[in-house]
């Protein structure tokens, strides 16, 4: 008798790289608000979803996460990883919704908790400056960079310049996205017949949000025009943010079986 | 219309982490025949399989993969990788055929292959000595070492020193290895009712095997008990090989639904 | 005509590895107080540094780093790293003053800075607890962990759990520091008659340092004895620390030429 | 007593980051001869080195390492690393000799013994394509691929296609190169007065190549004009190479004090 939430399944069901449900997240954020090409950008909506405006989000977070027994924060290799997140603004039967094209984290653990909520996860490297309480000229004061590495190739750089506090958090924002639950097939005859293909929604609870900062942002896509990335490079960029997030994950909402 | 084999699906399809098989695969192999303890490792198999035997056999493969167009080796950071993988002796209705209790690898791509073929991957570093033509205190002479690392921990180190040529093939071996193609509920009420749960069967093709090397082992498995892999540890060490393998991988055989 | 602080040196001398001093650094500190055991510790001092008690501190430190023009913080890959410290309590000529044993860092950059100083760096990945201003199961509060991992092999583990704020900085500190500035020679009859050999002290400058909490702490070197660094083991562990940091080097103060 | 042939320098001198040589090595190696920009190129060399030619050659090398003593090909972690080496064509008194203006390497332990050579070490990952001896789409037949990422942003990609057996080896060649020896001197008024600033020359010994193959190369230099590397940068590129090398280094010669 094998145990456990995920693979691998064990008699003890200790050794699973993800375990049962709730998960709890907590993270430093920079995000930049732009607007994409709609006509590069509509076409990746799953239907029914229709696009909702062109307006973007993109958020470099540092993670730091813990199962609920866990204190997995104690051995902070298996706790902390970073993240890149592009979401686009949708709409679901009338409902604003964010949906999610492209994600990119740094550990496996949090690349398979995202695989089972419908994050397109892949693994790449966030970078994020850091703020500190004391003056230096190493500590920024309100500029900060996040940059992307995906398979050593530089993907996105961008810069924020914070001069107000207490705004608006951006948007789209993460909490009720619109993702992909996608398991494709091996079997020979149907590599086009996917185990597990839905439109669900996140289900976060206890998100509690800090105090957010805001200002003028730079932010560039350094992939070529070969690589579809490129469809979510800026047309504009409207500003950039910077602040805290926590949040539990235990639930998720099927929308439609595509 | 998003396209694509895996997430995240794109208009195009091109920026699916995984393309569509036909996937190939060629690698260098050291390997480890050896005995676990029964009573520690019977309890890993999902019914209906039996263990056969207590022989494992582990493996440390440095791989290189393309898709069908692909020539990724030709930017091998996005080719190349390297993995451990154990296997143990079961049955199957009184067929003999290997299972995978756990597995590293060390690139995101090959752990959605993984997934896909209902490998336990986790992600972890492997390191093989290599093998050189030229004469050398850095080139070992059939003396070579394989260890692993998973989140900055040594977990398995081993050395083989080698002193058959032309010797038999070491069992288990993974080619038609069972496998549990595994994917977990993360709706609220339904996490012990997997979307995905299915006892399969690797069916590779165009399986090539060069001559195999074989010879004297050491295998130690460094983790505490308290970690479940330490089920895992030899009792008897059997012997140590060498060789290349090559084979392609575009189909999957469901042997129950669980 | 070639210019530059380092090597690379270069016409433009703009690809330094390392710019001109001033360094300006920032970081993020967990600390530990503990004893060793005298008669294992105490050759480690070279003359004429003389060991004052068997009280050690190890450092585990976030920094980030910029140059006095360089902003590097904004592209941060290249401005921040992290480093474990283990100092010793030595005396020179009857001043108090640490000593460095061992330290490893996980950047190319600061590895040379260090080596430039006199400090003995080695690469290594450091790992160590976030605080969040958010209330949540994945936010420590006041229960730190910090890691050292070198070459894929654990080797020391440590928790905190902090109970005191306002506490007094632990000892011994790294500022001021003895360190041995030391190049070696490679012609082939001078390999022990190094080309730079001296006592040197570290002379830091506008150093800041944040409220001090202080509180109970765990610490365990997983290296087995055979390995030199077990020789610093902890005998006795006196007490954890967390604060913040912040100094600019630009200066080196030569003790004695050995 | 403190003792090792680098820091950390320890009671038993077993914990220096580099043993005392000689040091063995064996590498496989991709190597491409161009042409680059004597206007951008010849004030990158020393006095009283010439510029003999605006033929350089760039070679990626997968390494393996040993000590004297060492095996360290066992724990391959300690042993393998791979490196990304520029050499531009000079003249030494009328004498021809390799000059190196930029390096790259993935191990710290490979960093300090460049440094001690005088390479121009920084930290780099190098990917290579491998050979197979089976024949797989997975594994190239004449047509390798190299690249260089340096913080998380590709440097340098090439491909060479090779159709030529026993083709003489490329140069300029490592063996017999001019470096430069150098150490920053951190005292404060002395920041440009280094405490070794010598032109030297490598001897290495018991040299031995494999046959050369030999073809066709793409070069490409992706780092933008303002990146001073971008002076090596092909004007012409010549051919490419593949072919295996062996060699030990204990000695160095010291041509002047600069």
């Amino acid at each position: 008798m094998i145990k456990g939430y995920t693979l691998p399944r064990t008699p003890k069901g200790k050794a699973s790289l993800v375990p049962h449900p709730p998960w709890h997240y907590v993270g430093d954020v920079v995000a930049i608000e732009y607007t994409a090409d709609r006509a590069l950008i509509e076409a990746y909506l799953p239907e029914p979803l229709t696009l909702e405006s062109t307006k973007c989000c993109i958020y470099f977070v540092d993670w730091q996460y813990a199962s609920e027994d866990g204190k997995e924060y104690l051995d902070p290799v298996e706790s902390q990883y970073k993240e890149t997140i592009i979401l686009m603004s949708a709409s679901y039967k009338g409902e604003s919704m964010a949906y999610c094209p492209y994600i990119w984290v740094s550990q496996d653990k949090a690349f398979l908790r995202g695989l089972i909520q419908g994050w397109p996860k892949q693994m790449g490297e966030t970078h994020i400056s850091k703020a500190f309480a004391l003056e230096s000229k190493a500590a920024p004061t309100g500029h900060f960079g996040a940059t992307l590495t995906v398979n050593g190739k530089r993907y996105i750089e961008s810069q924020i310049l914070l001069d107000e506090e207490n705004a608006e958090m951006p948007s789209p924002t993460f909490a009720g996205s619109a993702l992909l639950r996608y398991f494709p097939n091996l079997v020979g005859d149907k590599h086009d017949e996917p185990l597990v293909n839905e439109l669900v929604q996140l289900k976060s609870r206890d998100v509690k949000v800090s105090t957010v900062s805001k200002g003028d942002a730079q932010l560039n896509f350094v992939v070529s025009s070969e690589h579809e990335l490129s469809d979510f490079a800026p047309v504009k960029v409207l500003g950039g943010y910077r602040f805290q997030v926590a949040l539990t994950v235990d639930d998720l909402k099927v929308l439609e079986k595509l």
